[in-house]
This record gives C-alpha cells, sequence and structure tokens, in this order.
C-alpha cells in the first residue's frame, strides 16, 4: 500500500489533517487502534476556540456545530461566594463555541468517508520505519492481515501514549512534563443548564466547573484525588460537594439531576520539544498535553494540523521545505502559550494543598485582578479564545 | 508629655504620615530608635510610583525628587540574551521616578524639622500601653530618661521587628508568610549608567537588576544564595556574573567600574491580615513585607499612610469613625494586589531551584507573552506604577 502522507491515529489531529490534505489535493491514509463506534462516543473536551470555529467552517465540516453547538460570548469567575463574567467578546471581538470534541470527530469522520478517504479503524502493531529515509513506512495488522503502508511522510498523532514519539530517538528529544496532585471527578446529569455559560469556581474546598452538552444534558466537574473512587461518591454527596463550590452567596444554586456518568482523570502538562524527527512529525497530544482548565487541548491539536497542512502544501505544490524544517518550532510557539496559560489557570482556581497558605491566598487577589483590571481580563480572555499568539 | 497621634518610626510610613498630618492641623510625635544620620543613610528601595511622586510633591516636599530624581518612562526585560521594553507611559498614562528611599527621608525630615515637628531620635525600650482605650499611651526613654507619650491614637510604623505588630494579640492577628530560598546581592558602582532605564534580567544562572542612583553612581543586583557572604564575592566574580546575566546577544555589555559597596538581603512576603486593634494602627513594613523585585514596599508604605491620614482627620473634623474602622480592609486591598504582583515578579524573573524544569520553561513562556501581548504588557505596567487598584 502507498500514499503521500501516512497519519497515525484519528482523534482531531489526524482526521482533520487528513481532511485539509484532501483539500489540499494530497493523498493521506489514517491509521486507528480504536473502532469508528469508539472515537465517536468517548467523551472529551468541548470548547472550541474562534479560529478552530472558522477553519471547520471555512472548510465544509462547521455546518453541525453551527446549528448544534452553543456560541458563547462569556465565561463566569466563581470565587469568595460572588460571580464575575469575562466578557470575551467585549474584550477580544471573538468568541468560542461548546460543541463536544467527539462531535468534531463524527463530523469529520463523515466527510472522510464521503470524501472516498482512506480509514483504517481498529488496526493493531503499529510500528514506524525509516524515518531518516525519504521513504519512510508503517507496519501495521488489520483484519488479521499484517500491512505496509510506504509513504512520504508519517504524521504522528496517535496521543500521548501512542508508538510515534517513542519513535524519535530520546537523545533527540527533550521533553517537559508536570503531574498535578489533583484530577477532575467529572459527571454527566439529565438536567437542564444551570447557568447561559461556563462557571469556573475556585472555593477552599477545590475547583469546580460547570458546562453544558445540551438543553436536558450537563457536564459538571469537581477537583478530587486523582486515586480515589468513584465508588466512594454517592449522588448525594457530589451534591453536597458541588453546591459547596459553585453556589453564589446571592442565592444563585446548581440544578440537579439524574447522573448518569462519573468519572476522574488525572491531570498533567507535558510537552515534547522536538515534534519532528526525518520525515517523522507529532501533532496535538503525541507531543503535548495540558490539563483541561483552560480548555486548549483540542484547539492545539487543530493548530499544529494547520500549520502542518501549509507546509505540505509548500513541499508538495512548490517543492519547498523550510516551512516544514520549521514545524516544531512555529508550533511550540503557540503551544507553550497555551500551556503557560493552562498552568496559570489551574494554579489559580485549583486547592493547592502543596503551597503555603500565602499563595493560597494569592489566588483570591489574582482573581480580583483578572476581573476587575480590563488590561488582566483581556490578556485572560485572549488566550481563552486563542488569539493571545499572534 | 501629651500628643494626638504618637507615631512609633521615622521611616517613609512615619514621616510621611506625620508631615500630612501636620498639613490637616492634628499633632503628632515620631519615635525613632536610631539616629538621624542612620536613617539618611541606609540604603533602600528607590521606585516611586506615580502616586507616591504626585502626594509628595502636592504637599511640599516633592522639590528635591523631581531636581535630583530621575523620570522613567519605562523599563527593560532582558530574556534569552535579548531585551525588550515595558512602555509604560504608552500602556498606562504614568511614569515613575527613581529615586533613592533614603533622600526621601532627608525630605521629610527637613520638613518636619521646619515646621517644628516632634521628631526623638535614639529612642530606646519602647512599649505600647491601653490600646484597648481611649487613652493609649508610648513608654520610651530618651537620653536616658524614661518618659511616657499619652495619645489618642497610636500608630506603628517601626517596621517587621518593632514592638507594634507584636503589641496586638496574637488571637487576633492573622499572618501569612512566604520566605523565598534566595536572596539579592546588591553592589553599589562607580560607573557611568550602563542603560537609561532600569534592566531586569531573567537567566539561567539567575536574576539580575541594573537600576542607577546618579549619573557616576550605579546600583545592581544578583540573585544569590542568602546564605553566602560576600566574602567569597571578589570583584571579577560578581562582574563575571553580571555580564554572564545582563549582556544581550546584540552587543549590549554592562559597564565595569569600582564596586564600593556590597550587601546580601534575604527576600520575604509577609502580611498581618489585621492592621489595626484599638487605638492601634501598623502601616507599612510593620504589616507587610514584599519582595524587592516589583519595587513596591516604600509605595505601600505611602498608600497605607494616605489611609491613615484620611481617616484621621474624618475622626478629628467630623467626628466620624468609619473610616479608622475600615483601615485594615482598606488598605489590604492595595496590598494584596502588590503582594501578588510583587509574587508573580519575582517567581517570573528568579532562577526557581524548587521548581520543575517545566515550571522554570514557563517563565519564558510568560516573558513572551507580558512583552508581545500589549494587554499582558498593560496588565503589568498598571502594576509597576501603583495604578491596578482603583
Amino acid at each position: 500500500m502507498r500514499t503521500q502522507v501516512g497519519i497515525i491515529g484519528a482523534g482531531p489531529a489526524g482526521l482533520l489533517l487528513s481532511h485539509l490534505l484532501h483539500l489540499q489535493g494530497i493523498e493521506s491514509v489514517v491509521l486507528e487502534a480504536r473502532s469508528r463506534e469508539q472515537i465517536e462516543s468517548t467523551i472529551r473536551a468541548g470548547v472550541l476556540e474562534q479560529g478552530t470555529m472558522d477553519l471547520l467552517t471555512e472548510t465544509g465540516v462547521g455546518d453541525r456545530m453551527k446549528a448544534e453547538g452553543a456560541l458563547h460570548h462569556g465565561f463566569e469567575l466563581a470565587f469568595e461566594g460572588k460571580r464575575r463574567r469575562i466578557d470575551l467578546t467585549a474584550l477580544t471581538g471573538k468568541s468560542i463555541t461548546v460543541y463536544a470534541q467527539h462531535e468534531v470527530l463524527k463530523d469529520l469522520v463523515a466527510a472522510r468517508v464521503a470524501a472516498g478517504g482512506s480509514l483504517y479503524f481498529n488496526v493493531s502493531d503499529v510500528s514506524i520505519a525509516d524515518i531518516d529515509t525519504e521513504a519512510p513506512s508503517i507496519r501495521f495488522v488489520h483484519d488479521g492481515v499484517e500491512q505496509t503502508l510506504m509513504c512520504d511522510f508519517v504524521i504522528g498523532c496517535d496521543g500521548s501514549q501512542g508508538v510515534s514519539r517513542a519513535t524519535i530517538p530520546a537523545a533527540r528529544r527533550n521533553d517537559y512534563e508536570r503531574v498535578f496532585p489533583f484530577g477532575w471527578f467529572g459527571i454527566l446529569v439529565e438536567a437542564p443548564p444551570s447557568s447561559d455559560e461556563l462557571i469556573y469556581a475556585r472555593h477552599e474546598r477545590g475547583f469546580a466547573l460547570v458546562s453544558t452538552r445540551s438543553p436536558n444534558v450537563q457536564r459538571m466537574y469537581f477537583q478530587c484525588d486523582p486515586q480515589d473512587s468513584v465508588d466512594n461518591w454517592s449522588d448525594d454527596r457530589i451534591w453536597a460537594e458541588m453546591h459547596a463550590r459553585v453556589d453564589s452567596a446571592d442565592g444563585q444554586r446548581l440544578i440537579e439531576g439524574r447522573i448518569f456518568q462519573k468519572t476522574i482523570v488525572g491531570m498533567r502538562s507535558f510537552v515534547s520539544t522536538t515534534m519532528q524527527h526525518g520525515r517523522l512529525f507529532l501533532a496535538g497530544d503525541a507531543a503535548h498535553i495540558v490539563p483541561p482548565t483552560g480548555a486548549k487541548g483540542l484547539n492545539l491539536a487543530v493548530s499544529d494540523v494547520r500549520i502542518l497542512a501549509a507546509a505540505l502544501r509548500a513541499f508538495y505544490r512548490e517543492d519547498r521545505t523550510d516551512l516544514l524544517d520549521a514545524y516544531s518550532e512555529t508550533a511550540l510557539k503557540r503551544i507553550w502559550r497555551a500551556e503557560h496559560f493552562s498552568y496559570w489557570m489551574t494554579r489559580m482556581m485549583h486547592r493547592l494543598d502543596d503551597a503555603s497558605p500565602f499563595e493560597q491566598r494569592l489566588q483570591v487577589s489574582e482573581l480580583e485582578h483578572v476581573t476587575t483590571s480590563r488590561a488582566a481580563a483581556t490578556a485572560m480572555a485572549e488566550n481563552y479564545v486563542g488569539a493571545a499568539v499572534v
């Protein structure tokens, strides 16, 4: 089997890249370890930056997002019993859309299938060879048959645990990591929305986030011990915790409902400071992880493949390699910005048991600042909508 | 002996308060443990915020500051071998003056002496009594004679180690403290200025600051181990360290000169969250300490006594106690803002041996951000010139 660009992973990075390449007349094949049903139902992030919205719309895969996603012009910061709004649109002229990641994936898979794209689900035993040459290849097993995909480039979009990053020689890599001593307890709830906009709450008991999925289903999170078990949390205990952290002093109360999913996820920051080696390029979670506080994970995957698609276009159309050579450096500018923002949001909003009481008290000073200084609010809003990197 | 307001400490807080009260027709007596020569020669901070400059000018003690101080409209941030300017005036409409603290003290002492104010230097054995009553008093020894100063109010401006804060019952106090694991090595140098403006440098070897005192004398600092001794640092070793941290890749080199003073100071953040008890009120370092990175120490002392002078005026002129009752709460708004800003500047600029490589790398992301986003630069500049609290 042969193609121009071999893509490992059918997450947002891999599928969107395949879609963008197709629009530029470049062939690709996407290999995915999970089934189509799995990727179309695994619930992940859901905040799309303005730039992500624009790209999906411009490339013809934004119709359902526009129809079913919720356009938000701001969010709420809750602390010290009060709520203060960050007006994203007034501060930056931009906005965000709340639209679940797996819905984006459905739209991208549908577009690739409709265009006759090559997608292989349920592949196993993936390995990458000859990335130091101009003829790299990917070996994999599909339907019990071992196959080799010959290609010009291999793009690793296979997430943090995938084979791609590990294929870059360790001596060439320089990884940065920070594991946070807390996680997020996530619930899905059958209830009407408690708020028109997302609520990020800082409370002495810990962080909480009130998000939304639809008029009838809400998404909520609260900071927890990442080693805890969902079995320790009855519905009553969960609601008591959420009310304590989110309800405001002036009587704004969270609306309860039937909880039909409970999960606990750990949180970490990670950056691989080379995202390329020879003919192998990394994109999305394969190269970097952010804690979910800043809602940047999906958006970074999108910005990586946007840069990569332009670089591959320059290679095939104009025989230029400069954009490919500069890919890692170009992408890392935005990645470090998002890493810093996500870390900053995380440290400002979470209960920091490893910090001194002085540093914990500074969270309130900083929240007062970003909600009263227009300049500070603008800096935060620019980062949130994804306009902070030129 | 009797007065209306008994002030302990002839630092910027005590002397300026006495001056402001005098202009409002309120009597005060200032008691100071050191000699006049000592306070007029001990070298401390030197950056005056716009509001501090304005207050000194409006109250008639700003002439020498205007003539001899240096008005600055910006400063430089040096990192990764480059220098980027924060244009304070373009971003905020305000500026700062570099004018040494002991020069401010000379001007204030001269003004108090000229107005016939009561200043007692070289006092010892100071103690405060009856702060829970309307007739508190201060006992002290002067010229070998024990004396008692009867007053309506006692104002503790006697710094972090003074008796005033310790006089507030421990059960009423709630202190926040953070000691930093590094200090500043300060030098005074006979040389022309290396730069028109202050240079704050972030380097892998540690922080450095290039300031100025006059056309012929420069003030420089570099991050060091607070337990180190100046004896370990030859002039050659100091210059090698300063060049490594401050010189820019494009050839801007620090100008050397004869080093005639070497000191090491520790760094900490501290806030006492009550600044009052009965008829005792704390101002300046007696209530709070900031690391010097944000240049806020002197300016916070000024803002404390400005609030206190207005509150005492309301008491004597209008028989109102509401402003006095609210003093601590009012002052703490600005104090927490400055504490956060000073901590933030400190963490962004210093080598953090206690942080992960990931967090150390985020310093560069943050410096890129504050030097490229106008909103982020404005938020920083507002804090620096002292305009961040309304």
